[in-house]
């Protein structure tokens, strides 16, 4: 339990035992998962989402993975382990974190016996876990000393503890304003297609009890023009060696109505987001989900039969639209490649 | 019958026959309203909605008020008239073509005996709504001319025959352009909340043969920095005498989108929604509907239950963001204020 929320991911007598996002918030419905394949079909469906979490989730998928290898060929161990690495890596495009784990997971089972691997793997998992708890924790705490006494916070999508398997990255911030005692609300966008921010974002900030009003994606600017909002914090999915940030679809408008409303936009993640390898945004890989997602909500169809429709799930905001990017190793503003090159880990 | 969309607004036989625009594309149900009172209602609900269409029908829902008062007495008449005509004044407060259609009403019944009154109102109607399909035809082909062979248009909301009882403003331009014999395609965003661009644009367009592709609205901004479109055209709901625009929520942020990216961004209008009694658009009245348009689509909730949302069903452009209106009079570029009140009829 993490102040009221329900644990997303926890590893459970070697299983991944993990709260299905997709039913949320009507449903809280426990999945109990015992071999890879179903962790990584959880992460591609969206059971378990949002960066850091996608991250945490494949490296313990990966760990159930090696376990489930019934080999005593070391050669082969590793074959198959080959075979689970690239499953993870073919479940979702965008997400640095996926990648970041499996980079990890990968080194960690170099050496030692078939069981040695097997325990090492486990153990980087939650290694892994754990440092994106403390992570979070951490940059939420940095974060809090930008939210004044009496702000409204606009937020985008689900950062919380259900996205991070920790704290939480902008809605972290958001609840170490709090608890600092700082009076604060909250406009939480809905985020279509898959309404992250409508239905998990709004129940975490009730649960946390915290001023919440929803409104449409396409309010932000209202909002922002007629002065309610004092800052606006997302998540991130990459962030590139210049400072360009992959997040979820609607984010780049977010940040292009702040800039012209001269409104602060933060971006908050943790430095397992930051991507070295990527000189800017544009070579970030774009989701393209499937277009039922947009056609229909919740099952309901929205529009006529058979129309075509787009669903690139994330996109970039160019570095110069964002004020700062909060992570657990401190604040980084222009000179971004500075910054993010000092601060960057994980990444080749 | 207009291209392929069944007449939304028709007066037959001395009734209002609407096409319930809140059941599209879905059910096509025709609703004969025999008295005033279920125009009003009609048009507070939507199911007949769009700037100009709404006051068509409500010219058309006064004739019907009064040609259901019974009394010998003018005067009696007359207090009756005003009780109908301050109904409709109450249904919607934003776009303003109602409330010229209102001023026009109120005018056609001075003078003349009761009998006269009740078949000048009739004829009244009967002239603003034809005054509004040529209105529309004309600016549509004005406007054709911005759209290039090859164009990709994004458009926001509803503003076809549907919306207008007419040609339709930023859909009938798309349309004429079309039948000038341009290639073109059209982005529609979804409208969130009520979702007007993926339940009937986009069932409009697939009448007129025109490819388009459905689009939530925080998807507009991706598009646009990906250099998908070539331009934006929307409709309106009022436009000051500054050239500032209420419009659905929404079409600020796409104005805002536009301009950073630097992509024309169209208002199509008939002159009937230009009210010159306002200097600026923060004086026009922004309509607050109700949270559950936010909280749930179509009747299926989509948010823990109690949350707040807030729901404002417009929002305003400053001229600065706009590259041209529209009008069946002619384009109207900087300095608005200037071809705004050359333009502007029927306003104080």
């Amino acid at each position: 339990m993490q102040s009221g929320i329900p644990t997303a991911i926890e590893w459970l007598d070697g299983k991944l035992r993990i709260l299905d996002q997709s039913k949320l918030p009507w449903e809280q419905i426990f999945v109990n998962l015992d071999n890879y394949h179903d962790v990584a079909l959880a992460i591609k469906e969206m059971k378990v989402r949002g960066a850091p979490a996608v991250g945490v989730a494949a490296a313990y998928g990966i760990a159930l993975g090696a376990s489930g290898i019934e080999t005593a060929s070391k050669d082969e161990f590793l074959v198959q382990l080959n075979r689970v690495l690239q499953t993870f890596a073919a479940s979702r495009p965008t997400a640095v974190n996926l990648f970041q784990a499996i980079k990890r997971m990968e080194k960690a089972a170099r050496g030692g016996s078939i069981a040695e691997m097997k325990r090492s793997l486990i153990n980087e998992a939650k290694r892994i876990h754990q440092e994106e708890l403390t992570a979070t924790k951490k940059l939420s705490q940095l974060g809090a000393e930008f939210i004044r006494d009496g702000f409204t916070v606009l937020t985008h999508c689900n950062t919380g503890p259900l996205a991070t398997a920790g704290y939480g990255t902008a809605l972290g911030i958001i609840k170490a304003a709090k608890e600092q005692g700082k009076k604060l609300s909250v406009f939480v966008t809905e985020t279509r297609p898959l309404l992250q921010g409508a239905r998990l974002t709004t129940w975490e900030l009730k649960r946390e009890g915290i001023p919440v009003t929803l409104i449409t994606d396409s309010m932000a600017g209202y909002f922002m023009q007629q002065r309610k909002i004092d800052c606006v914090i997302v998540g991130a999915d990459r962030i590139a060696a210049n400072g360009d940030v992959a997040n979820k679809i609607g984010t780049y408008t977010l940040a292009v109505l702040a800039k012209e409303n001269k409104i602060p936009f933060y971006i908050a993640a943790p430095t397992s987001t930051i991507d070295l390898s990527l000189s800017s945004g544009d070579k970030i890989p774009i989701e393209e989900r499937s277009p039922e997602e947009v056609t229909h909500i919740q099952g309901v169809p929205i529009a006529p039969e058979g129309v075509r429709a787009a669903n690139p799930a994330f996109d970039v905001t160019p570095h110069s639209y964002i004020t700062a990017i909060i992570t657990e190793k401190g604040i980084i503003k222009e000179p971004y490649k500075k910054g993010l090159k000092e601060m960057g880990s994980g990444s080749s």
